[in-house]
């Protein structure tokens, strides 16, 4: 098992996986781990993986939703601290993996957050081309300088709310 | 107040509304209105409105979330026990209320169930033509009989898993 990738696979996951991996780890607790999204057309993409395999959210329990919603709250804090987004999406779709004959479904979520208004980060401009719409299964990388320091910059944030 | 739907509008919604309204009521708890959403492209959508204003699902607490949990539950079970969908697509986005000067979001989740092999309702036949990708922003009417018998059906199963 990859420690840094928390050895999960979707590959080809719309919203959150380029390299069939969530991307890597910000932050676990209990049950979940915060890893950073590897494709980052809308900044600070994450996705909130289960760390147990359900299918279906309906086998969550009553500790696994809780602990989400202080999730929730931490993310959301974090990310309008450091890039003021005007919004976020969340979603939990899974039909990636039902391109396959045999699919193996894990729960996960996206979270991504929104913006009106450019934002820069490292000299990188991103604009949210789809804002006022659904968020756009188009994958966008950049350099991995960029990612590991927006990696650091939200874990930091994201510790300030734990 | 309209009884019947809530009171609430949000016009254009992507998924779930297309007269600027969440849909006919199926059930009511202490937190949350579940309604038939007014598109059934994906038979079986529904929507999950908090019925307190809210902004972003940080503002929630552990008893929203709670209620949220067991209303997951109470939705995939029933839906997988009249239509057999593949696999259900939650999602909370709140874009359309973004695309006016003043935003008033409201928290509402969208329930969409998948499927991977057609299904029939009172004669009508329904595909899944994105089985696999994102659901898409179209809206599909159906009759109001059609709306009505629908809306029974599913409320009467969901009473059985409360």
């Amino acid at each position: 098992m990859n420690e840094l990738y928390g050895g999960f696979t979707t590959k080809e996951c719309e919203y959150c996986s380029i390299e069939g991996f969530y991307g890597q780890k910000i932050l676990e607790t209990e049950y979940w781990i915060i890893f950073l999204a590897p494709s980052q057309r809308y900044l600070g993409t994450c996705v909130v993986a289960l760390k147990r395999h359900c299918r279906d959210l309906m086998e969550l329990n009553g500790e696994e939703w809780e602990e989400f919603g202080k999730i929730v709250k931490i993310m959301e804090k974090a990310l309008f601290a450091v890039f003021k987004p005007s919004l976020f999406n969340w979603s939990c779709f899974k039909n990636a993996a039902f391109r396959s004959e045999n699919p193996k479904p894990e729960i996960h979520w996206h979270f991504i957050p929104r913006y009106k208004v450019p934002v820069k980060y490292k000299g990188i401009t991103f604009e949210d081309p789809d804002f006022g719409h659904i968020p756009q299964p188009v994958t966008r990388e950049i350099s991995s300088e960029a990612m590991d320091g927006l990696l650091k910059l939200i874990k930091s944030e994201m510790n300030q709310y734990i």
